[in-house]
């Protein structure tokens, strides 16, 4: 198995390092091949601008996903940008790796997000057209490979319950699990989740690593998260509504996107 | 009034840019002031790292939380993190302006808020015992200002609509709504979105300009969104859970932590 993390956090000597540390020997021991891009190590350039684009004309309007498509399909993109892509098509499992800040990932992971998934690559692929919108959520340049998300928060798990306060952990990785992982079609596996992680005594940390092992070892068979396939017929096209009544009742909000029955 | 706008995209010459020009021009007409950080223009430092705690000894393992709140009470915080902080304490009204990307914010707007968002200032306000969580949703630093989300977005209005493939919008937003705005202690309005941005003619640009200019005229008199304030007795503490009862039957996910009655 090719595993591909990227690694979002300052501190290399941090929880965040030690689970870093513990997931590559782990797939290693087992055989499997991990490379690493450490986003903060690698100084990665974290702001789209025109710079990602050197084969757009200086003088003319920047619209960010026209240059992005020309740049991609002219193999124009800048060396880091491609350098990533190549990581991605290489890779049967992707791991994104961070501590939550503000509820979502920190800026220099989403700025990895903004410039490496480039128009043609993982959005604007497939036909579209009055039939078919594209070929997205379940399909797409990353259909067939499995990814997964890594998350420390600072708050207790009561607060990311079904009625804590922040709003259930789930629901706030939607936009990343759903929207940045099932969308150009990685099979999504549930987040891994560290609570409280300012905190940690020794057993907490023994505990954590237990349960995180697990996980790393299981990569290959998890379950994944049963998000709806959206050209499995769910969808009205080019709408894009859940078609009414293949919910179980009671069901709204992002909810509505999981297959009524977890399939295996 | 006092308006601080965060504007983040690119591209200068945009619908973003226009609509910024609106906004601008709608409020100084009605005799407001007006302050714009545009981040690409400003060069805004995106990631948050060592250099954000030039007091931080070189040697010590860096934590994030800790290094801020000793740099914020310490005033030895960056320039460019101290300006944009006077700027919120400034603003009665403050606005984030940005495209949709990746279902949240671009990474230079996301730095902003990793870097600006200083502990003590925005997070880890007030006592934090067993009997109170510290002032937060709905008390803290910002309390008594209004903040709002200027969207836009490539897909279909259906496609973010409680039925959308997407998921439903305010979802979508409630990470940044709730735990950006909310959490400090805003008054959060409704998000103003506008779909379809890469396709409009002049005649759909112009209903968007009214729509706009309609909520730039009442961003003072606007119903905020009814998030319940956390120190109001909704929520059991330390857990931070909503109590039972309180929504309407049925009610599940981010909606729980809306009132059921909309308040004026």
């Amino acid at each position: 198995m090719n595993v591909l993390i990227i690694f979002a956090h300052p501190e290399r000597n941090s929880l965040n390092g030690a689970l870093l540390d513990i997931a590559r020997n782990e797939l290693e021991a087992s055989g499997h091949t991990v490379q690493v891009s450490d986003l903060y190590a690698m100084k990665w350039k974290t702001d789209i601008d025109r710079k990602d684009f050197p084969s757009f004309p200086a003088d003319e309007r920047l619209k960010v996903a026209s240059a992005s498509a020309e740049s991609f399909s002219s193999h124009t993109l800048t060396p880091d940008v491609e350098a990533e892509q190549k990581k991605l098509l290489w890779a049967d499992t992707v791991i994104l790796q961070f501590p939550l800040w503000w509820f979502s990932m920190p800026a220099i992971l989403k700025g990895w997000v903004d410039r490496v998934y480039s128009c043609g690559f993982t959005y604007g692929v497939g036909e579209h057209s009055d039939k078919r919108w594209g070929d997205r959520y379940g399909e797409g340049t990353m259909a067939g490979k499995r990814a997964m998300l890594i998350v420390t928060a600072g708050g207790w798990p009561e607060h990311y319950s079904s009625r804590g306060i922040n709003g259930p952990i789930d629901d706030i990785l939607f936009p990343i699990t759903h929207g940045i992982l099932f969308y150009p079609g990685f099979t999504v596996l549930p987040s891994f989740v560290a609570y409280r992680v300012d905190r940690l005594n020794e057993q907490e940390f023994s505990i954590l690593s237990d349960k995180f092992k697990e996980r790393i070892q299981t990569l290959a068979t998890t379950s994944p998260i049963p998000y709806r396939n959206q050209n499995d017929g769910d969808y009205t096209i080019p709408t894009m509504l859940l078609k009414s009544g293949l919910e179980k009742a009671g069901t709204s909000g992002f909810e509505l996107h999981l297959k009524a029955e977890p399939h295996l």
